[in-house]
């Protein structure tokens, strides 16, 4: 017998993954919540129906999510994930010496609990003493702040349900008040080749907040046949330019020339973003 | 109804792609030849079982291949394709003023004239008073030459079936010989993320063969789950540095920037094929 999982990325395109078995499957309040064991990737969180994250490519993702905005910054003390109920953006901000508290506002507790179950190389990380851990809606939550963190890591699903508000130019502008000067905004932007609206509208946006806001790709197997964008909005510096040296521990994917090398965009996505 | 094409990157991961139709299928003396109608992709050369080339993403690889050994080369005047019966890495070598003679050399000559009929804005280029087609086994082709190209470009389907051989030492070692001073190679070498043996041994043996030998990368939506690698050899020069240009005409993915940018590794490519 065999069982496959298949998203798809468009209705006219997807992909296929061969799966040994589902190990947890409910309906939160929020989503559709599955854990299954892959042959190809391990096992892999899957929300209403995306593959959020596996074992095997997570990597690619949360170190480009994270030390980008991070090496970016002169000195990132405090930082705020939104999302991430994973805790692989975690696990890459706790490997910043300069990182001195790291807050996570997930929505929903079921992703957090399952995700200590059963990915427990990337939830390890939501028990160091820097880390607090808050159950409560994102949007909510940025407005209390007024210039208290150095990095703030927006780290959702796709723009359906429970994240379809952090997409909206009413919380990135909550956001860049969040941020001290000299802050730095990073979102993850969807695929660019097959969803070019959805990221177009990104960096549409937060240029109209932000004084700088760039886009970078990275490629994640299990997101997308294309490159994978990030919209990354400073107060002013070029995110592009590395301005940190803390980064302890290995990185896989990350590196200075692989940080300046994904904001070479080929000529065509500059032009569904309208320059760089 | 709803037709679907599945083709799988390895037995545990694969993509899924909806077809409008099938417009042509014949069994040649060496392939299972199809072309298809998709919605995604627009027409598509599926050979064995794998799309070769779309009209839609078709423009990233022969970018890539193309360009990036021409740009490479101060002075590109004759140019052999081993393959790329499609006509597309033609299309874009023509683009070069500095190339006088350009030579194709395609084992199946039912892929040039089927490509001829379905794929005009590839095949088009064929019939350039520049160009050269020749229907012939590129191993035994390139063995009757002596420093006569000044560029050869590898556009093979994957080392299966007819292409095997392709892969081979001897035949690098045919094509080092047929290459003039300062002469430089480059080879589709497959994706690297879910094929890395079959990435470093092409690196390892041209490593062998030529004083230079790197890997670059670029994003095929349809040919891998993560980027697809490209091996270029020289005869002693850098190949991420531009020597060249020349370059006439639009490009869409490649330019300058990626030209260089292409080259950068992430730190776990560089551990799969021993170093830069």
């Amino acid at each position: 017998m065999e069982l496959w999982f298949k998203e798809t990325h468009t209705p006219n395109l997807g992909m296929v993954v061969k799966v040994k078995e589902t190990l947890h499957r409910e309906k939160t309040r929020y989503q559709d919540l599955m854990i299954m064991d892959t042959y190809e990737f391990g096992r892999a969180l899957v929300l209403d129906g995306y593959i959020q994250t596996t074992e095997k490519d997570e990597f690619i993702y949360h170190e480009m999510l994270v030390h980008v905005p991070l090496m970016a910054h002169a000195n990132p003390n405090k930082v705020l994930i939104i999302g991430g109920g994973d805790g692989g953006a975690i696990r890459e901000v706790l490997k910043h010496r300069k990182v001195q508290q790291a807050f996570l506002v997930d929505i929903d507790e079921r992703v957090v609990a399952t995700c200590r179950e059963y990915l427990p190389s990337l939830s390890s990380a939501l028990d160091d003493p820097r880390v607090t851990v808050t159950i409560a809606d994102g949007i909510e939550y940025v407005k209390q702040f007024k210039e208290a963190f150095d990095v703030i890591i927006v780290d959702s699903t796709d723009p359906l349900g429970p994240s379809v508000g952090l997409f909206n130019r009413s919380f990135y502008e909550s956001a860049y008040g969040a941020l001290r000067s000299g802050g730095i905004l990073v979102a993850q932007s969807e695929q660019v080749m097959f969803q070019p609206d959805t990221v177009r509208d990104i960096v549409t946006t937060l240029r109209a907040i932000f004084p700088v806001a760039k886009l970078y790709l990275a490629w994640v197997p299990t997101y997308s046949a294309w490159g994978y964008g990030f919209t990354i909005a400073t107060k002013g510096s070029d995110p592009a330019v590395i301005s940190n040296d803390d980064l302890e521990g290995k990185t896989r994917y990350y590196s200075a020339e692989v940080h300046r090398a994904a904001f070479v965009l080929p000529p065509f996505v500059k032009e569904i973003i309208g320059g760089e």
